[in-house]
């Protein structure tokens, strides 16, 4: 594939990424995707031959591998456990507000709404979550409880995004920061 | 109406709530939901004249008056803290794993796909969300940090029923339980 090639598919990724963390798999159209993608019709087929799931499930990749590298760069700048995992929460809430509260995890939304009845999908979901938890456990692995706290701490950013997300508001975001600091501190 | 018209609503809810669980708001098919509910074509329109919003933000709302009552049975039944947050947990897997991954939470599906564009579902889902956390920070209102207490514990609930879903499996509810009786104990 030329470079063209690349950059042509790159948008589409970039194009459903967006689209599938505002309003998830069954609400992402591939004509919008073709459209916010500038990407010729006959492209989408042409790149992604397996059509919509192929591009979600690469999309929810991608977007996973962009978290993970934010995850692993915080998670070696000699921060406290405590300050670490405040940060991240911090940097997904700026990020979360400032897209108008479209923007919380990536992948939860297609995750639940394919976790029982799209099977490479699911597998898709299910290895970003994995390696998110590795890195987290990775990060606290001085700790005895590391496994159990990797688990935990992923479980607590993902339900406050999604209050978050709900209310729109920062609010869960702060309750939860603070306990964090606590169970990590 | 008639207790017959009741019927064929409620019907008509339960049908919509089963679906929304396992595939969210856009995956919904009104055909789908009226062959399930074994309802006449026109009784939607009749008893939902507002149509898929209507219909999807009263079975948000029934979905989370039935876990705000077990919520409400649990906390007050002599348990610890620790004991009810782990019994919450506890219950949720069972009807997770028994429902083949499909029924995590039943709201937080339809949270995140419209959360930034469907205002009346945003709304009827911060309801929801609201009287659960309202029910735990009462439960634990003896507590000086009721307050973000109740938050976290909701964020991990919910956080921990997306991983479970995603993975298919009891595990991140299990090691989130063992964190929660630390938390709590």
């Amino acid at each position: 594939m030329g470079q063209k090639g690349a950059e042509t598919r790159d948008r589409l990724l970039a194009a459903t990424q967006e689209s599938i963390e505002s309003v998830g798999y069954f609400g992402t159209g591939l004509n919008q995707v073709i459209a916010a993608g500038g990407a010729p019709r006959g492209s989408l087929y042409f790149h992604f031959p397996g059509g919509k799931d192929q591009l979600v499930g690469e999309s929810v990749r991608r977007a996973g591998q962009a978290i993970g590298e934010l995850l692993d760069d915080s998670a070696n700048t000699g921060l406290s456990d405590a300050e670490f995992a405040t940060g991240v929460l911090r940097y997904l809430g700026d990020r979360l507000e400032q897209s108008g509260w479209r923007k919380g995890c990536p992948v939860a939304t297609v995750a639940l709404e394919t976790a029982a009845s799209h099977d490479t999908l699911q597998e898709a979901c299910a290895e970003v979550y994995a390696d998110w938890e590795a890195l987290l456990r990775a990060r606290l692995a001085h700790r005895p409880d590391a496994e159990d706290l990797a688990v935990t701490v992923l479980a607590l950013v993902e339900g406050a995004l999604l209050l978050a997300r709900t209310h729109r508001s920062r609010e869960p975001l702060d309750r939860v920061a603070r306990r964090l600091e606590a169970l990590l501190g």
